[in-house]
């Protein structure tokens, strides 16, 4: 029998290898290549130029751990806008919460949509919320032209090149810092502390969120799929401190089902090795 | 150019690749077989039986995560007895205590500890130490014949299979229990909860644990090269409540210059995500 292996390289030099029982689905945008293995250990994997963008074991990890620490930092989340996540699992965990009453996703390729829909049902299930509207755009220009505010902003993009170079600019977070009303929150994925190629993002995000928001906190999370197993988190927030603000009552009332965060994980995902301390010093 | 890579399956469908610069040892004693590679992302790695053991890159995670837990849930440790371990990389930490006067390393396979000392001195820089003391035999018979006793007893030992099983069995941990002072504690690794062929371990060490000790408690820290990138390790404690009992003084006054374990990490390790919380309900 012939043995099949994807091996994503997570550097130059080093990578995660997965066996595959079949390629469900291979295509293109005018943005990127997409696609979806059937896998053994992880089972479907969806892949954007060649990187993991989710797993159905893991993906409950990014998913969970860029939602509710801003929606738990924040006291009242009403308005929320995902940029990006085009595949729907942060809008799914998003749009959980009680307070949530709207939720604008805006993703600039609809194949991710169409194929996370098609393939990926339990994380797409948040598109047929009351609560959700899609948009397809390119995320710079919706947060330059909207004239709406919103509580939570979540940058769900990809790596920093390609089509998410953008996300990841001082101009990006300075339109979204506008849109976004005075008590607001902004939080984006920021790659992993490990990896020199992946590093050096952090200390760049930061210094950005410094330069608009009165509080900036990096947080951590384990994803195996994701290169090095540590993922972070930067969180600019214009008022409240997240490690202040957590409502054990709020969080309680709304007991929602979830695999990994909760109210002792809110707190602890904010402490950081020293090596993770270091890269951040101002 | 030839490219060599070397490929670990953390599971049979699923592993982590890297490539190798060139193999700087492969041995076999009578325990194991010895491997150790010269890679490009990692530096210098061991793998024992096939398994890496410690990369120079991240290697300080895993000692730092193993050790000083313990060392500081203990408000004043000073007989330290370490279980395998044979690359020094936990008695390097365990010796820069100050509290500690004698740390005992008992390790079934001097190969290991050789290789180590050969090419990894910065590993095992603490077998130097006029603290140490290295007595290469079974681990399991010197714990049934020791007449001494230990404040802190480190588990350090490579998977539940092959030379290691007996590290992981409810004899072991109660004559390890015996050993310990009235107010000690014990703590090992105890593999990932994320793989299933892995995960198994965990309850398993927790229900031993339980049934010793008044106190239990299992804590993560990340860790890349080890399958699925999060680690677990469960201690035991005759008495102590390691998320109340650090002392923040003793910290600061010890000063010791860490890569990854701090204060806050000392408090955030024990915060698990919801489904380490359900792998271990009692």
């Amino acid at each position: 029998m012939t043995e099949l292996w994807y091996t994503e390289k997570h550097t130059k030099h080093s990578g995660l290898t997965m066996s595959v029982i079949q390629t469900i689905l291979s295509a293109k945008s005018p943005y990127q290549t997409l696609l979806i293995l059937d896998t053994q250990e992880y089972g479907k994997v969806m892949l954007l130029d060649s990187l993991v963008m989710l797993t159905e074991k893991d993906e409950f990890v990014y998913h969970e751990m860029l939602a509710h620490p801003s929606l738990y930092a924040h006291p009242n989340p009403e308005r929320v806008l995902i940029i990006g996540g085009g595949d729907g699992g942060t809008l799914r965990e998003v749009v959980k919460h009680p307070s949530v009453n709207r939720a604008v996703l805006v993703e600039i390729d609809n194949m991710v949509i169409e194929a996370s829909k098609q393939y990926f049902p339990q994380v797409a299930v948040g598109f047929s919320s009351p609560k959700a509207e899609v948009v397809v755009t390119d995320g710079i220009r919706y947060v330059n032209e909207t004239d709406e505010r919103f509580d939570v902003i979540l940058i769900d993009s990809t790596d920093p090149i390609g089509p998410a170079e953008g996300l990841f600019s001082k101009e990006f977070y300075h339109a979204c810092h506008r849109i976004l009303n005075e008590d607001g929150i902004l939080t984006t994925q920021s790659e992993t502390p490990f990896l020199d190629n992946f590093a050096s993002v952090i200390p760049r995000v930061m210094k950005n969120f410094r330069s608009l928001f009165p509080v900036t906190k990096l947080y951590l999370a384990s994803i195996p799929t994701y290169p090095s197993g540590l993922w972070s988190f930067s969180l600019g927030s214009r008022k409240y401190d997240p490690e202040r603000s957590f409502s054990q009552e709020r969080f309680s009332r709304d007991n929602l089902k979830l695999s990994y965060y909760n109210e002792s994980i809110h707190q602890s995902a904010f402490s950081l090795p020293n090596f993770v301390r270091e890269l951040i010093k101002e």
